[in-house]
């Protein structure tokens, strides 16, 4: 599944990141990459001009309505105003992004704020509020919808476009200087806050961090959607592979090594991971909401206590892993302060509200410490006397990594899944190829649907891994289209068909893509098809020394597109959890060349280049591959090298194929492919299904 | 011509350099890149210990002879010590380095002055002195040579080893806290000095700059070689493509643009191609020792008068550049921060002592400023006012880019005398396959000199571009490999012979490598010398979108040989200067991702993949290509695919190849490169070399 949809005009023109953000590969927020950040001035403004409007149409405009943000009375904003006068906020704007406290993919009903307060439900985008404007940013993706979405009171910012300011930028320029701008700190990675704290500081605001309540949810009240209960599990060592107490054991190490006694992870994954829990709050991700701190000789986890379980609670107490409040986080972290712990905090997941409540905890501390001292030292110069007091390792989070490196088990459970995935894939391909045969009318939904239920009779299945992207014709060059029951089209059997689809396994997680045609492809599509297949095949051949980033791997999924001019706009591979988020790092193939985390043996990873020609048609090839050791008969600098191994096992449409411009070695490739697929897929089909492998797994003559 | 041997173990272990030192992508100085640079302690001792020595064997340990550097009277070093106690200086130690004050990569012998110190020729080096101890730090290419060379006195420093510390690791280990470590500031780029001043403060060192005199010249004396003296000449407008006026007017508008008054630039073959002039003081590059001020209404050059025929001196009247004595440099610069110039300058080129200069005079001028405006606005608050004094603009070179783009008339010269270098390149074959076939014993240096005497006699020769590299056996597995007469290998009949060489012709510069076997290859030299080939195969064909850096396209290289487990320890591709420097930036196709110049349409780029096994055999295939407009059927994103066209036409061995790994692809490449072979370069031969030429452009038949 494609994560990020890209909007520059070419990828390579994006700036490395800087290496402190390669800890988090894929910027969780609006703008998105290759969108300006920097103040002061805009390079697509005119630089002699002193006019503070951008030139931005709101959607009001774009409908042909007047615009008139300021005299349309939009109850929700302003309810949320009122609060801005309130003596304990005081704020002159407001800024409410997508995402939960935890920086997650996917979020529960209940933090879904900048939908509520905009009625905006793209899954990305920035709403800011001031006293007398409201803009949403988005991406691409989202800007057909949330034109139709949004009322005449809220401008909508295309975000990538040219002359479109980030939200910083905006408050810069809509703001009189001096200003207060709100946020909720549980909802900003530290990084992400200090960044704006910075380029808002240009014009002399000020970032005020509202600790004590969320303001949408003060509006929200009674029709805001309860939090989510459903109780935790513990994801069976069988699948896990280590225990939690080796697990935490190890995580020691690692926090002794760099000199801490603590560490504060916010990441559900990463908290699922290291405690073998599953949860259900969250649709697609088998996480739980809750917050972890580990110490060199305990750890709390902070969770709604409804939610667990006997069997979780005796499984954690035996790990040595007590239970919190999931709200008494912060008071925690501040007590680990009073205790003079050196904290390590990955400051480009874990919240403002934590990261900055510690450090003021720290500031107290010291503080403290030097009146004490200075009543003890008087007359004396301490000026070189350390203080003993509380610190922080500001550093990228060690349970990122040590997730992404699938252990043994781990690697059985995907390999199992995604055979039991592959027989409910094939099963729902023969059933589609059928009904369009016979000329059934089938809508882009309705074939998702039945996608679904073939995999839901699959042992272990638990959810879809994400929303099916299921796009005919002109939809599938929609790299993030997101079918909906009422306006979705029909599954033409006359043009290419996307399908990009994963599913949630008790032992595993998928995320494959295939392009179908059930007519005569047209030549074009036939070449840019194979062109994306050989891209395919390039980076699953590959081998490659060990510490090689995935930046260095892109390039070979495109070579074939470039020979005749032709390119996508998204990265080619991301890491996948094992039974967990179907998106993880910190690993990723992508010509974004700011991530240099190696790809290292036992990591997952898609392949999925890809073609999307404008109003016409879509194609992506994705399979999911594991690194391992290539074995190679020669080892020069004495280190590894490394190759992939295939864990998807579906057939690759050979009638989108144009033969002419495949070497015998792909052929050879597709051919050895097509092979496997029927030795292990087949043993799990029968009937037509069967059949339909059968057929689809002939090997091609030359 | 390889450029860089790397010492890391694997070239993808070493960090992005940071996003400023882009400018220059191949750091001149010693450490090698890999080699830690960071103060305060070093990884790979033992953090526990507080010993103060390294554990780095002196070369005279390694001859089994007692170490005592102290002991022994080396009286260059007494000669240097006793300098360091005169007042006006006053130094506990003092740097040498390799360079002159330009940067150069090949230096006037009047400029060796660490050769001369040390008593170690090789081409790379840093010697430092304290009072006590005599060190030089040296990369592999060259631990060898240096432990012949030094003597007793002197410590051999193996940077790159594990455990041995860079030079200012080093001073901030044997000096005493609070030493002054001098320099000739006009021998270190300003970041150079500046990363220096840094490490070396964390021990309390001040940097020293000793601006009035080199204290190795002051004790070399009589016996230092002159100056150069040879006159400078014009280079042919015809050549040239774009006159001085023009490139100084674009100039103009770049500084314009940047809202810099002047420039300053001290990169030789910048000025030489700035002022289209062309010199002899240095061998192989065809450059004048110079500085050059450009400023927006006039540009003055800093050269020996006695270099400047009546020709060029009209010649530069007509651009407007006026002459200024080469010593006076300091003095214009400071003049120009008193006139409030706003001065660029690429602080990774221009030497330490004119950055210094100018930051100086600048906060002479604003002193000065403040004091006056004191005087005229006292009881005022003029906190708020702006000194509209010098300042400096810290930028890459402008004419670095401008330079690696060839205009049509440059690539004219390249293709022209691409042709008659492949002409002389082929009569040498031809002569050295009837000696080696006829049982005649001849030197790498006698093969090596019958190479410049065959290209001495094609039209316009010059020089050679670099020392030839011709290595037979293991010698072809040294990198940088220089055969010297006295010591040199036999070149075996039954051993692989690598040969990279080049030329400078008047209208451009030349840059081969090819590796032959005169007997009969083992399956492994096959196997090998196919992989480089089929990476080198790979480079050549790839079409990249334009705003590519080169780094995207370094493992398309080694991909055939990452397959088997082999790697190369250096880049794939360097820029060559048009009758210029043979190795130029800003451009480079390494694995080195710090470097983001994109590859360009119009620059000249090597394609140079090797593989070298240690004490057998080393194999290289090094074409010239230039970056064209690849003219694909799409333009995916609106923008330019690029591609390479070759410059270089000279057969490879087919004997050498492994037919059965080669693709029907890579062979009709093969096939169709040596048919252009033919067709270009046959009508500059006759005789037993057409013959030659001939049978070695046959296609081969599979």
């Amino acid at each position: 599944m494609q994560r990020v949809l890209l909007l520059s005009t070419h990828p390579l023109r994006l700036p490395p990141l800087p290496a402190a953000s390669s800890c988090r590969k894929i910027p969780r927020f609006l703008p998105p990459p290759g969108t300006r950040r920097s103040p002061p001035s805009f390079s697509i403004r005119n630089c002699s001009s002193n006019s503070s409007t951008f030139k931005v149409k709101t959607s009001s405009e774009l409908r042909n309505t007047k615009p008139s943000p300021s005299s349309t009375t939009d109850p929700k904003l302003t309810a949320l105003r009122h609060l801005f006068s309130n003596p304990g906020i005081s704020i002159d704007a407001y800024i409410i992004p997508s995402h939960d406290a935890h920086q997650s993919e996917f979020i529960a009903e209940c933090y879904m704020r900048r939908a509520y307060i905009s009625g905006f439900t793209g899954s990305a985008g920035t709403a800011v509020v001031t006293k007398d404007k409201a803009a949403l940013w988005t991406d691409g993706r989202y800007f057909l919808q949330a034109e139709k979405q949004l009322t005449s009171s809220w401008i909508l910012m295309r975000a990538g476009n040219p002359g479109v300011p980030t939200t910083s930028e905006w408050l810069n320029d809509v703001l009189p200087p001096g200003g207060r701008v709100g946020i909720d700190p549980f909802l900003f990675t530290s990084d992400a806050a200090e960044e704006l704290k910075q380029v808002i500081s240009y014009n002399n605001h000020e970032l005020v961090y509202l600790y004590n309540s969320n303001l949408v949810d003060e509006i929200w009240k009674d029709t805001r959607p309860p939090p989510p209960n459903k109780p935790v599990r513990v994801h069976d060592l069988k699948y896990a592979g280590l225990d939690v107490s080796l697990k935490l054991s190890n995580l020691r190490k690692e926090l002794a090594g760099a000199g801490a006694s603590a560490i504060a992870i916010s990441m559900l994954d990463e908290i699922a991971w290291l405690l073998n829990l599953r949860g259900s709050d969250i649709p697609h991700s088998p996480v739980v909401y809750a917050y972890l701190i580990v110490e060199i000789d305990g750890a709390r986890l902070f969770i709604d206590d409804s939610k667990v379980t006997e069997e979780v609670s005796d499984h954690l107490k035996k790990a040595g892993v007590e239970l919190r409040p999931y709200s008494s986080i912060i008071a925690e972290i501040e007590s680990l302060a009073a205790q003079g712990a050196a904290l390590w905090l990955d400051t480009s997941s874990v919240n403002a509200a934590i990261v900055n409540a510690y450090k003021a905890a720290c500031d107290r501390y010291s503080q403290n410490h030097e009146k004490k001292h200075k009543t003890r030292t008087q007359g004396f110069d301490g000026s070189n006397e350390q203080l003993n007091g509380p610190t922080t390792l500001h550093r990228c989070s060690p349970v990122s990594l040590a997730k992404a490196i699938k252990n043994e088990q781990e690697l059985e459970g995907m390999k199992s899944c995604h055979l039991r995935d592959a027989a409910a894939v094939c099963q729902f391909w023969d059933w589609l190829e059928t009904e369009i045969s016979n000329s059934r009318t089938l809508t882009e939904v309705e074939v998702s649907d039945k996608l679904l239920e073939f995999r839901s009779k699959q042992a272990g299945f638990l959810d879809t891994s994400f929303d099916t992207i299921s796009g005919s014709g002109p939809n599938g060059a929609i790299i993030h289209y997101r079918p909906e029951p009422e306006s979705c089209s029909i599954v033409d059997a006359n043009k290419l068909f996307l399908l990009d689809s994963g599913a949630q396994y008790v032992d595993g997680t998928t995320d494959i893509t295939r392009t179908v045609h059930f007519g005569e492809p047209t030549a074009r599509e036939k070449e840019c098809f194979t062109r994306v297949l050989q891209g395919h095949i390039a980076l699953d051949q590959l081998v490659f020394p060990e510490n090689t980033p995935g930046f260095v791997m892109d390039a070979f999924a495109r070579s074939s597109l470039w020979k005749v001019g032709l390119d996508y706009r998204h990265g080619t591979g991301h890491g996948v959890g094992a039974a967990l988020n179907v998106h993880e790092g910190p690993q990723s193939i992508s010509y974004r060349y700011g991530n240099l985390n190696p790809l290292v043996n036992g990591m997952i990873v898609s392949n999925e280049p890809g073609y999307y020609e404008d109003h016409a048609f879509g194609i992506r090839i994705e399979n999911l591959l594991y690194v391992r050791n290539a074995e190679t008969p020669n080892r020069f600098g004495g280190i590894e090298y490394l190759g992939f191994e295939k864990l998807t096992y579906v057939p690759i449409q050979i009638k989108l194929l144009d033969l002419s411009l495949l070497s015998t070695a792909e052929i050879d490739w597709l051919n050895n492919y097509h092979s496997q697929v029927w030795e292990k897929v087949s043993p799990l089909l029968d009937g037509s299904a069967k059949q339909w492998l059968w057929d689809n797994t002939r090997p091609i003559m030359q």
